[in-house]
């Protein structure tokens, strides 16, 4: 699996940082899922390996412009690339009649179905290899994390049951093994029933923004990576007097610390942190300030940069 | 007067193009006018000098996504710009719901306000520096072209008419010069009646997508400069057998050549239309058709481009 950040800024884009957008990659690495859709999402992915035809679901934290405002465009461009598959996007319910609107008042035509659904009861969304769920977050307006987890990664025939239940080895086994179901002795026996992961499943959480770490305990739990917000450093905190509903990178931080997260994620930056570290504040002041808080794997990530998640759950740079 | 290319891609944008948007700025060098606001609008503003506190107007030639799809997140990083001064925004009565739903919806607070304008009934919109009017198009959907005409350029004292009635010479023909209203002998005097154009008015059309440029007859009359699409050339619409409603750049430059257009600026390109010119179709097919129906000075826009349109009409590569 792996994550390509296609915009790390707050709010308003900068020269080198969009507004929010996360790819999440299938191991197999063509199909992939977004996670928000800030405007000019679409242009980043000109610059990725990646196809809007091979997007398998949209999912959107938050009501704010700079997390959904690169939706209509994506469609329209989705569209015009001839993509036929359902779309399903997942995102909060004060913004399907908006979504439904644009492409309606453009008189934009899609050639393939785009399924709205409210993030505010998705409990259970699935695709072959994955399943989300989402943990509530606290912001100015509704927020929530979405946890990917694999489902049933890399599976293997559970030989110990096969062998209990009497069933032959030979082409039935190696049937069952793709997944397929099969007749023997008067029974149909389906291929999932006698398929067991092999490996623990890799678990990422990409969140929204939120002021409240704390509510990721649960969640945090078991996570091989955690995607979070970290808007602002302390000292700028300190000096502002305000937060408009953000963390700070040491918030988030110490958080990770006391849940055992093992690669942390910040990303969502406040424009003001220049990428030059002669320049005040500077992105560096936000490693440090999380540094000092946090011992595990921290990456601050980067537009356009790719990181591969193994399956022993390292983060890796990739490229 | 200057125009400054933001997008000039059809449809979707590519890694070199954007789609549709066009500054234009007044004379004095800082405020500035809008032509339609493509999604990547204000990124692409963030690669210029233009600052979005300026922008006097924002006009929408038709509802297609391509050239609208920008404005929600225009607007919110103008009001995180800390704009006061209301805006004006002349499109589509159809878009004008999905503007106030996009803001609505995702809790987006301005602290200027916006006016939206319908373009259907838009006859005689004025600046202080400039009146914008209206040529209906053909397109797939209702489509205008914007008629951008100087107001009272380089106004001088009407010292004839000042004689006449027997004003003074003194400091009340200062105030009447700078435009002021003054008291004498019981009448007011407006500075504006005083004031006489002192050269002819710089016209500048900038039109919607369109697939009949006879539309522009009248119009183009006297214009300096015409800001026109040319989506495909022939060989390109003799191959596939459509033109979605768009003009071919040997019809836009056989038009410009009869109307005798001074400049003629083709934009709107189709995505096919590569940079490089040992690829087919290249963007030089393009100039190659206008300029064998086409004796003017033509002009092919490119995304970040900077025209200076002279007092004496020409137009010129600034920087």
């Amino acid at each position: 699996m792996d994550l390509l950040f296609l915009g790390t800024s707050a709010g308003v884009p900068t020269k080198a940082r969009n507004v929010s957008a996360t790819a999440l990659i299938e191991a197999s690495g063509s199909h992939w899922y977004l996670i928000d859709c800030g405007e000019g999402t679409q242009h980043r992915l000109l610059q990725t390996p990646l196809s809007i035809r091979d997007l398998r679901g949209i999912f959107i934290t938050h009501v704010h412009g700079d997390h959904c405002f690169g939706l209509p465009g994506l469609l329209a461009s989705a569209g015009m690339s001839g993509r036929t598959q359902p779309l399903d996007i997942i995102l909060p319910a004060a913004l399907h009649d908006w979504v439904r609107l644009g492409l309606t008042a453009s008189d934009t035509y899609l050639p393939f179905e785009v399924r709205l659904l409210a993030v505010e009861s998705l409990t259970d969304w699935r695709s072959e290899t994955l399943q989300v769920s989402t943990v509530q977050l606290s912001h100015r307006v509704p927020s929530v994390g979405f946890v990917f987890t694999e489902l049933n990664p890399e599976p293997r025939l559970d030989v110990q049951r096969l062998d209990a239940e009497g069933i032959p080895r030979g082409p039935l086994w190696g049937d069952l093994a793709k997944g397929l179901s099969v007749e023997y002795e008067g029974r149909t026996l389906h291929g999932r029933d006698y398929l067991r992961a092999s490996r623990p499943a890799r678990r990422v959480i990409v969140c929204g923004d939120n002021d409240n770490p704390e509510l990721l305990a649960e969640a945090a739990k078991g996570a091989d990576v955690m995607v979070h917000e970290a808007t602002f450093t302390q000292a700028v905190v300190e000096r502002t007097g305000a937060t408009f509903g953000h963390s700070t990178a040491a918030q988030v931080a110490r958080f990770a610390e006391a849940a055992g997260v093992r690669n942390l994620v910040l990303t969502h930056f406040s424009a003001r942190y220049q990428g030059d570290p002669r320049r005040n504040p500077c992105i560096d002041d936000v490693r440090v300030e999380a540094l000092a808080h946090y011992s595990g794997h921290l990456t601050l990530a980067q537009d356009l940069q790719r990181y591969h998640i193994g399956r022993d759950g390292c983060l890796v740079v990739v490229g």
